[in-house]
């Protein structure tokens, strides 16, 4: 196990009516003027932004609003919001969605606060040393942004679509999390916030750090209880324990408390970004194309640990050949994948052409020569695994 | 899955040579002057009591020092801190050691700040409204006080061991765990801590609250971890990893995410309190004798969740008669508390001859006429499980 530093200060109120709370915590946190962040239609025709509304009016608060927040969020609305903040001396920024919104969030509380160009942070130029503080009422369990100090944003210019990873600055105050709210989730949509939060915890599984046995069992325990409850969810939308189940466990996948001690990986995000930054896909839609590529590529070079996911979450029968097991593990998660209803090839993704060599020339360029951890991966095995997405 | 609030702000520093942040930490957290609380020879001997006032003194802190503080923390030592805090101006209360020094420091903390006595907080008379910070070097893994808000004091006057669960006000602002400095614990007092942070995780994950897959599944994980790790360290004392692993455990089981959203029970606690508080075992060795007691009653008037553990953390074979699969579960328990050299029964533990109407009357004495949650326990259901323990 490798030294850690570990701290989760992010208030979470969770369960039915948490939304209620955005007033009275926004004001614990310090809001005197809030900028509430919100996407599209569904956050107004719920009723949802007028119950928040509601929450802060009664506490006093002043509002601004700003919705249109895209998925795969991009700078433009950063700098929007980075004037608006300024314009009329915003000091508390409330993010009503999900990790498009919280990020979005992100980017303006850190960029409002400097003089320079947000960008400068994404890029690693400058560290994000203070910012606003941010609160959530989260609408999609998926990103786990809720309760990460990161955050991710696509710049229109050259559609690279940057992380930025802070520790505690970013992290929101609080976050109202009611799993009513997600009720009216379309299917598709529920299951590209699964296949999210299953990349997040197997992006910190596949570790070359030996003998953290405890978080390994985390991690494959997390995993199995979000393959049961995304079926419970599919079977019927309005099953208020699945999708409480489900949106805990879309926080706990990305809280951190799954990766301390350990070297994680990312290489399937990173990956990802690239097709959803190019294609304009679903990030899960993305994920559940290429974590099972990512994996099948690990059943040749290193089948090790995709053996023990096979055996300790899919309850694969064990045999001697390593091979054999770690294949048939991803051919459960893929087979899970297309029983929700997600993709695992670009071409049920919607990409019929992808330009493979354009994905690894950019993925290489925003990321460096080698990428991940598992197996560290250069432009011969990026592509590889991206030829793997074709079919 | 219950309405519920998680936040777990104490920063842990994990890993090699952690101690030795215990000055930056004190600083970070608004120590001027400290107030350090350890036991007995072992942190004098080892060196940690010296490594840890070098790194206090790196910083310009000035340390008073308070040892001598027992197993089973009385409130004489309790009533020395707060004299000794109000006679000098200190600060700061850093805790090097288990959970009856960290314990002791969180009564130290609030009482310096109360007019009135500090048993006042423990009989439930007035709430902790405010206290000094409290910082941890962490010695022994097992009571995860480190992680909570929550001391447990034993008032010397008719032998009373009274808890006290606050939310933030008494949570350590950090904790310092060097894997380590667990390396020289003898075995019977790493089992102890063994069977403390086990029964953490089966406080509560005996509940009555229905569909909480993911805390099930987290409990079973960690619960399965621990047993195998405590193999390994009982194997090995200096097997870093594994003690790693059994100390992140300790800490993990009490820190409330293993909890969230579900009624935990607490009886099997609760009734140790009064064997350690009278007989003056060790708390975890008390346990390893209660709990199974209280499992094995629980195999006849409510087996269910029983036979869950049974099939998921010990691998006991599925069989239609769940009663069986239980009792099954409840014997491997036992046969491990056995192997790591822990009693489980009161002849083993030392008490030849229980008094078991007095803990009985004791106990309802202290927490009501009702005990637990998982099957509410009257007087006779109490005496029944004590007597469970005898043989």
């Amino acid at each position: 196990m490798n030294n850690f530093v570990f701290k989760s200060p992010t208030e979470f109120v969770f369960g039915r009516n948490a939304e209620q709370e955005a007033g009275r915590l926004s004001l614990r946190y310090g809001a005197n003027k809030v900028l509430l962040l919100y996407g599209g239609r569904h956050a107004e025709e719920s009723g949802l932004l007028s119950r928040v509304m509601g929450a802060l009016e009664q506490c006093g608060i002043p509002i601004h609003l700003m919705g249109g927040i895209q998925p795969n969020p991009t700078d433009d609305k950063v700098y929007e919001g980075i004037a608006r903040v300024r314009q009329h001396g915003i000091d508390f920024l409330l993010a009503v969605g999900g990790g498009s919104v919280i990020d979005t969030a992100k980017a303006i509380a850190a960029g409002a606060l400097y003089e320079g160009d947000f960008w400068d942070f994404y890029a690693g130029v400058h560290p994000v040393e203070r910012a606003l503080p941010v609160g959530v009422v989260l609408t999609i369990p998926a990103a786990g942004s809720e309760a990460s100090g990161n955050s991710v944003i696509t710049k229109r210019d050259g559609l690279h679509k940057i992380s930025l990873r802070t520790g505690d600055v970013l992290r929101p105050k609080f976050a109202c999390m009611n799993p009513e709210i997600t009720f009216s989730l379309p299917p598709f949509q529920t299951a590209c916030g699964v296949a999210d939060m299953m990349s997040h915890i197997m992006e910190r599984y596949f570790s070359n750090t030996l003998n953290v046995d405890l978080t390994d069992r985390l991690c494959e325990a997390a995993l199995q209880s979000i393959v049961l409850s995304a079926r419970q969810v599919m079977a019927d939308s309005h099953n208020y324990e699945a999708r409480a189940n489900l949106m805990w466990a879309g926080t706990v996948a990305h809280s951190g408390i799954l990766g301390v001690g350990r070297e994680e990986d990312w290489a399937s995000h990173f990956m990802e970004h690239e097709v959803s930054a190019v294609y304009g896909v679903a990030h899960g839609a993305g994920l559940s194309v290429v974590q099972p590529a990512w994996l099948t590529w690990m059943t040749v070079h290193r089948p090790e640990k995709v053996a023990q996911f096979a055996l300790r979450v899919w309850g694969v029968p064990e045999r001697k050949d390593l091979r054999f097991v770690a294949v048939e593990g991803v051919r459960c998660l893929k087979q899970f994948f297309h029983e929700i209803g997600l993709p695992t090839t670009f071409r049920e993704l919607g990409v019929e052409q992808p330009d493979v060599p354009l994905l690894v020339e950019k993925l290489h360029e925003d990321k460096g020569e080698l990428i991940g951890n598992y197996v560290k991966l250069d432009r011969r095995a990026t592509r590889e695994i991206y030829e793997m997405c074709i079919s």
